[in-house]
């Protein structure tokens, strides 16, 4: 077999990219030869988290079937989430701890999902299901995965193997989980320098939920003020946005990883839907969504369940 | 968490009821409670699978929403192949060795697939991985499965994992593969008593391709002739299949288990389109399939191919 690329969804966040790369090593180790590669620019949590562990970003590239004839992937499935030509390449495995959907392959594959926090959660299973031994380095970055995925232990997305997963890698990184997450995290919240185009970027990702094309981006923040102040501006280009892509709902949620709640702006002819979902009532375009900080375990299945009716 | 159902696919074969009453065992085991049932009749080698090792029947559904709000699934993820109401109940895990495809969820899962020969191969790793032990009894009902997807271990979808796990049933259950598995693949290459309907839907399985509605059947036998010797009758039949399904083609594959060839009776509107695939020209409605003896990986991932262009 030749060289096989992998990677994470676009808009990477930090298990997007460490995942690939931990993943990568263990194939490496197993004698293949795998390159991990980013669909986007770093966040400001992950390229703390590569400068902190001294690692080199993977590569970024646009396409793949240039490359390779084949790919792995890790952190996603959903073709909407992938690469643009993942339709011409074969995907030979996948690893993730998403939903499966918008996802097809014409032959046998290796599927490993897990209703886990995080996809390196799984692949710290991996490296010991192959008898692998895991560097100090690749242990950091998986850590960092759990600590991002979990926003530090606090999601209800994050379950005990995500747990016994971090104090395995924290004992093997010899990195302190409490301590070094609160610093990782809050080096994702730094939102002042960020124009409004790049804040609903940072991490956004695109659903088909029946009829309806939907994009959910999430920031985090320590507060909640620092990106609503900018509503007004955010409405802008996020009106350009659902224009540009003919999108019938965009969800804006601005975390708050210290109090663990959601403000969502919401935009879109599809906003009164959402309204139910969330049983909210929409006041200048936002609602409160208390306790809520995970758009995969409390905002896509309320929305896809409304959406999908 | 309440019952839970777990089920191979329809038109059940011997992995597809064994994989079923394997993982129902292994999730009793570990504490949950979970029933094996079937979509279909046992086919004549199922039959003598179940008798041999002193092992009841699953029970028959039509349904399952009526019963259960979540469900297993082993041996298959296709929507077309599974229960009826599948989409009024959610799918908690899927244990597979086939492609995916027509298959999503609103929520992550557990889902295992590996691109082995038989869901009994990943099952008898999901014992050992959950420090399970294995029964005599459960051993040789695994042991089945893989000597009947592999077709004792000559298909080309037989990897040495499969190899692997049949040994270590072999020891753990005290059968001999080579002698018990040609009596077990014979007791279900008994057509004789089987009408033309019944021979259709032994073993059939439907596939959407692109835009056509697919079935592909396949007989085992040890002379081609016991099944080709009524060509007329079966192409009565499954022209009538065609006509009440609106499908566009029809694949009955009847595979020689001591040559490993296959000669297929092919109907439909596209089957042309199955002559390009297979690169074959039809006499007769009927052409030879060298050393094919797999549906999963000699004839579905072709035809797809050929239907999707």
């Amino acid at each position: 077999m030749g060289k096989v690329l992998v990677f994470g969804h676009k808009s990477p966040d930090t298990d997007a990219i460490c995942s690939a790369i931990a993943f990568a090593e263990l194939k490496n180790k197993l004698g293949e030869e795998v390159e991990p590669v980013r669909l986007g620019d770093l966040n400001g949590e992950t390229e703390y988290v590569l400068k902190h562990f001294q690692t080199e970003a993977p590569r970024f590239v646009k396409t793949v079937a240039n490359e390779v004839p084949a790919v792995y992937l890790v952190d996603h499935n959903e073709r909407p989430q992938s690469v643009e030509d993942i339709e011409d390449v074969e995907v030979l495995s996948v690893v993730d701890h998403h939903r499966i959907a918008n996802f097809e392959t014409k032959a046998p594959l290796y599927y490993r999902a897990e209703p886990v926090g995080c996809t390196a959660t799984i692949i710290n299973k991996l490296y010991k299901e192959n008898g692998v031994e895991i560097s100090k380095t690749i242990a950091g970055l998986m850590l960092s995965s759990i600590i991002s995925d979990t926003l530090l232990f606090k999601s209800p997305t994050c379950t005990e193997e995500d747990v016994k997963a971090a104090k395995e890698l924290e004992a093997i990184s010899g990195v302190d989980a409490q301590s070094y997450g609160l610093d990782m995290l809050k080096a994702g919240t730094n939102v002042a320098d960020k124009s409004a185009e790049e804040l609903i970027s940072i991490d956004v990702k695109p659903f088909e939920m029946g009829k309806y094309a939907v994009e959910i981006a999430q920031v985090n923040v320590v507060d909640i003020n620092d990106v609503l102040s900018r509503q007004a501006e955010l409405e802008t280009v996020i009106n350009k946005e659902i224009e540009a892509k003919n999108l019938d709902l965009f969800v804006l949620a601005v975390t708050n990883i210290l109090t663990s709640d959601s403000e969502a702006l919401i935009l879109g002819k599809a906003a009164a839907a959402a309204e139910s979902a969330f049983k909210v009532t929409l006041d200048n375009n936002t609602a409160t969504l208390k306790g809520v900080v995970s758009r995969k375990k409390q905002i896509v299945p309320v929305l896809t369940e409304e959406l999908t009716k």
